[in-house]
């Protein structure tokens, strides 16, 4: 069953914004994070969808330490903090922890492929002993599309088993229910939070007992996907399901992060929400026209969403 | 044609010897670039093959710096200097360059999958105007079975276009022997020097005019790759290419790494050797006296190699 703890909910890994020079703009990050939590949703930053992984060690420093630094609550904080080496994952899984997050969020090393479990155990293992903090909350990321690197139900079990202080949860983004459930149904009870990748699972997972979803179209849609969160068992739920992957679907049809950030820049009227870093590539004109045809067609509207 | 420069030749991804702590050993470094370099191998630090991907950038730069100090020349290194993010890449771009280094071995980055040639001509033309220097000479690194970004023949035209002064060559590690062929057919004329990505493609590269290999085992076999590429259009060569290739096949019947350093580590007697960071994992005694069996079985001695 669910279990009732402070990292329920939803979280969206936070869009990086980058300035014309492609610099992480800090002052419009911190505006989208306030944002985000007025919708009650939590901030995943530095996940996929934050081009992360696009971002040097010292920028993810320097991004945590300002968006903590406005006095937002930290606990309301999940940050990515893994790369493919253990030296930089403690650097910044240490520097996380020591401001006071709720916890950080953890690929596997991702570019050796077809590594086993036993590598992958020797690694979490070494980063949690590198960190060394009682404080340290790690929730596993299984992306597989695009690390190829599976994080199984025996890691799981493996890692809950040796560190049961310090492995709290996953986010699960491979799109394959069944994984989800058996994650839920295996561990949820030991106080292990299991979170949807993306909020078309929302309503599984919470009917299931999972702990809510970490998905990047909360980027987009904060307010629909936290009501659907708060009332999951409403009788209305799958009705609210149905519209959230409506709106989903919209997105998905193009590449997602230009997508979402052409949304947010309609919304803040600002050109340099736009931007991305390569590999990525910006959306042009016509293709921003595709997608606010789709996404007015749909009714959907960023500007007016229900708050909590 | 293949082009007389000084690229040409046969190149190693260095292994990357670790302490018991895990931390990069210098000296045993040191010690395993001379012995590489008395066989006429060049020194391809941080590639696939020398755990580059489970090093940060501190310790990158600090084992460059330590190499060239003493005094092996710059001018036979060809380092990966790549991440997943410009800055960084920018940064051990740039830094190998002061060194003086023949050139960097460049992956794309990595992490987003399904990317476009717009996005990774943008990253490319961002590194090298980021790094502005006259001396840089990319050689680029197609690995799809481990990155998933292929890099696209109009990938490489569009560069060698752009920037004829900077992109050089390329490892072609794919395994698809026509899409090497076709990368030397357009582009070697220019002076683009391609490499095979290992040495069972060596005397087929050099057959159709290009530069050599850069190869994982000639961390072990450099003697007889050397050999052959000096060789290439000896009588014997064909006889030669499958005496290398029955080594090479011998070390893939288990994990490269980890089975490349038990072979150091027996020519050492020096159980250090064994070391790999996570999530690779060393090889078991067991395993060990498997590979060493079947070494022996084909007359396989890393002892008595012929120099050149």
């Amino acid at each position: 069953m669910k279990s009732q703890n402070q990292a329920s909910g939803v979280f969206s890994p936070v869009l990086t914004p980058f300035d014309s020079d492609l610099n992480p703009d800090i002052d419009r990050l911190i505006e989208h994070c306030k944002w985000l939590l007025s919708y009650d949703v939590g901030l995943a930053l530095f996940g996929t969808n934050s081009e992360a992984n696009s971002l040097s060690v010292a920028e993810r420093r320097l991004m945590l330490e300002k968006v903590v630094e406005t006095g937002m609550p930290a606990k309301r904080m999940l940050p990515g903090t893994s790369t493919c080496n253990l030296p930089e994952t403690v650097e910044l899984t240490k520097h996380a922890v020591d401001l006071g997050v709720l916890g950080t969020l953890m690929l596997p090393p991702f570019y050796y492929k077809g590594v086993s479990d036993d590598g992958l155990f020797d690694y979490f293992s070494r980063v949690i002993e590198g960190v060394g903090s009682k404080s340290l909350r790690i929730y596993l990321y299984h992306i597989p599309q695009v690390t190829e690197v599976p994080i199984s139900l025996s890691l799981i079990e493996r890692l809950i088993k040796s560190y049961p202080q310090v492995i709290k949860g996953i986010k699960d983004s491979g799109g394959d229910w069944e994984n989800t459930r058996s994650m839920i149904d295996e561990f949820s009870e030991e106080g292990f939070d299991v979170y949807a990748g993306s909020e078309p699972f929302l309503l599984q997972v919470m009917q299931a007992g999972g702990a809510g979803c970490v998905s990047a179209t909360a980027n987009v849609n904060p307010g629909a996907i936290s009501k659907l969160y708060r009332e999951w068992n409403y009788s209305d739920a799958g009705k609210q399901q149905s519209n959230l992957n409506r709106v989903r679907r919209a997105f998905s049809e193009f590449p997602m992060i230009p997508a979402m950030k052409a949304a947010v820049s309609r919304l803040r009227e600002d050109s340099d929400w736009l931007n991305v870093r390569p590999p990525l590539v910006r959306m042009g004109a016509g293709e921003r026209e595709m997608l606010f045809e789709k996404l007015d067609s749909i009714g959907f509207e960023m500007e007016s969403q229900e708050t909590a």
